[in-house]
């Protein structure tokens, strides 16, 4: 794979050939977008990675149900926010299926070729009039290119302060091909999946096992290692799409999906609810991948990491406690700290840096740490951000 | 077992007929009391449980050497709190040792029957010398009762607001004894062992072992339950001292124990940092008390049920989303929530209350819940807090 050919593109799902978008003001939020659609001009193979929460939204289990069906030849995807659809009995079950319905009678498409996602409150029921006028208002509106995207990006936004596209193009020989999505999510996020929505497509053909194996190795090393706040969604979900093809995906293709993951993972944390700054944490010189993982998402999920990178305080002890906290096999006799490349703590807790030394590194808008731990070749990183009064503030009053 | 013949005490460890306390500042801190000494005057069974991080402070390493050399005559615990003695390498080590040797010098005991504990910023060394002060002072002061207790509880504290102090006597035939407790502990509190630190002593005669068995009992059902912010230290560690015996303890021991760790952890969590409001989360109808235990944890190790809880906002969806995030078992279709005894959702997620009247019910200043999951006969309580500006405030600037 040759990654200079991977080129940046703006416009998100908007570069994908075939697909349309629109996002509207449905109601469902007092202002702003909150209804977003996508449709596909040609049937897709979709793949799924959902939240693990015992608790799924309606939503989700719809999708699942539909994905069963039809997961090689879907045609829309429709996502409101301000409303999770989630704990809503039976009559979640109905709104989301009615959703799918409502979207498929306006596209001409069969409703189980429709994904319906949610994301808000919890426990509220959907307000359907409002649901079914925003889908009439979202097909008089669908189109592509990088407007249509961002709009899209934005109706999906609960607490996020920006939207969240990304994309890129590679060539597998002679053909050029194209990786787009968009993504929400700002609260609720920790290192597990699923926790956040994201939606990609390419034009790039592939079978749905292809596109699948390629999404899971994205998603862990990507969302699955980026935490707001540690806890888990009931309606989180990553899907992607893609034309029907034969065997393997076009080469580049890994790489470009990696890169959209990656871009959408990390814009999610530097918009973290409240977040100051981020912190990149890199686990290195450990025996194993799930080690050095397991390690890193403990650090930047602990609070007092956070607090301490909000304070500024180049409290290192805390980092260090977090790492040793989650059994993961940490020595103690063989680690040592660095702080966006500079030696903090040596093997054997030796200081390298004085208190105003590390503070200067902790003043940094992005901070990067490296622990290594002095056991083994394996590496990982997570993204994380500070834990700060915004993030109480904004958490305090979801709802009022 | 009869638990009308519990009767609450004041006082704490000063309770305990043979053991001496003080606290005194000895200058690890600017101001304040930094330093506690408890001594026996007669040998101990001692029983330990400590923090399960894979970093443990060198007083914890040192402690259980000693425990497994004299684990059956303990004659002394000395505490400091300002400084963790965690991550100080090498010569943490000889430091913890020094301690030791030092209060043993002074009251003429071998070092290997001193427990030593301290508290504080990890990563930075004890100042021996005033250490090696504070102590002559601690020595000069010795004396039982509660006032003493009472210093020694303050020399403990970090960013506690109050000293925590328990005591309850119980009787066996026409025998009566005491168990006292002191601890500290308001932050760094997580739902694992131990995460604080927490020193109870009876005048109740029984073996190790069974000191050990009732401990671990009691630590399980009250310190392991607790949360203030989910990080795990380095340092915590509870201690409980018993004149030898032969066997079984008295009678009403058990219960009384367990009442002592059970004020203490609650006393932990009542002063957690920035706390405004406690939560006791009780889970019912379970199939087994490991399971209500980790979701009573998990609701209670929420920080968005406790952004919510500081909020007043009757957000039970967050609740339900914590339950289901840690693949205990819920079945989303048999569980119902309680606030306050009132029913707040029914089964098929029906909501009982009117947003107005969960709210009424958060703004108490002691919120109880109570899951039921509807799949069995057993329970859990854990008890949490929430999560304040105040929070972030005191631990952005632990330091400065």
């Amino acid at each position: 794979m040759d990654d200079s050919r991977l080129v940046a593109l703006r416009g998100g799902l908007g570069v994908v050939p075939g697909l349309k978008l629109a996002g509207v003001h449905a109601g469902i939020k007092a202002r702003k977008r909150d209804l977003a659609l996508l449709s596909f001009d040609a049937p897709q193979v979709c793949a799924a990675i959902v939240t693990t929460n015992e608790i799924k939204a309606a939503p989700v289990l719809v999708s699942h149900e539909h994905l069963t069906k039809h997961g090689s030849g879907m045609r829309a995807l429709v996502c409101n926010s301000g409303c999770a659809n989630a704990c809503t009995g039976e009559r979640g079950d109905r709104d989301a299926r009615a959703t799918a319905r409502q979207t498929a009678a306006l596209l001409g498409i069969e409703p189980t070729a429709v994904i319906v996602a949610s994301t808000g409150v919890i426990g509220v029921p959907l307000p359907m009039d409002r649901v079914q006028r925003g889908l009439e208002r979202c097909v008089a509106h669908l189109e592509g290119g990088g407007k249509s995207a961002f709009d899209a990006a934005e109706a999906i936004m609960t607490t996020d302060r920006v939207p969240k596209l990304a994309a890129y193009s590679f060539r597998d020989g002679d053909k050029k091909y194209v990786v787009g999505g968009i993504a929400k999510g700002s609260g609720m996020i920790a290192p597990n999946m699923a926790t956040m929505l994201a939606f990609v497509a390419t034009d790039a053909p592939m079978t749905r096992d292809v596109l699948f194996g390629h999404l899971l190795e994205c998603v862990d090393e990507s969302f699955n290692m980026i935490s707001v706040d540690g806890d888990m969604s009931t309606n989180d979900a990553v899907y992607a799409f893609a034309p029907a093809g034969k065997g393997e995906a076009p080469a580049g293709f890994a790489a470009a999906l990696r890169l959209v993951c990656l871009e959408l993972a990390q814009a999610m944390v530097a918009d973290g609810e409240g977040a100051t700054k981020t912190l990149t944490m890199h686990v290195t010189g450990a025996q194993s991948v799930a080690q050095a993982r397991k390690i890193a998402r403990a650090i930047i999920n602990s609070n007092l990491v956070k607090t301490a990178l909000y304070g500024e305080d180049p409290n290192w002890g805390r980092v260090i406690a977090a790492a040793g906290s989650v059994n993961a096999g940490l020595d103690p006799d063989t680690w040592s700290l660095y702080v966006n490349d500079v030696l903090w703590v040596g093997v054997g807790a030796i200081e390298a840096l004085s208190e105003a030394e590390g503070h200067e590194q902790m003043e940094q808008a992005s901070v990067a740490m490296r622990l290594d731990l002095g056991l083994g070749e394996m590496r990982a990183t997570a993204w994380g951000c500070d834990l700060s009064k915004d993030y109480v503030r904004i958490n305090a009053s979801y709802r009022t």
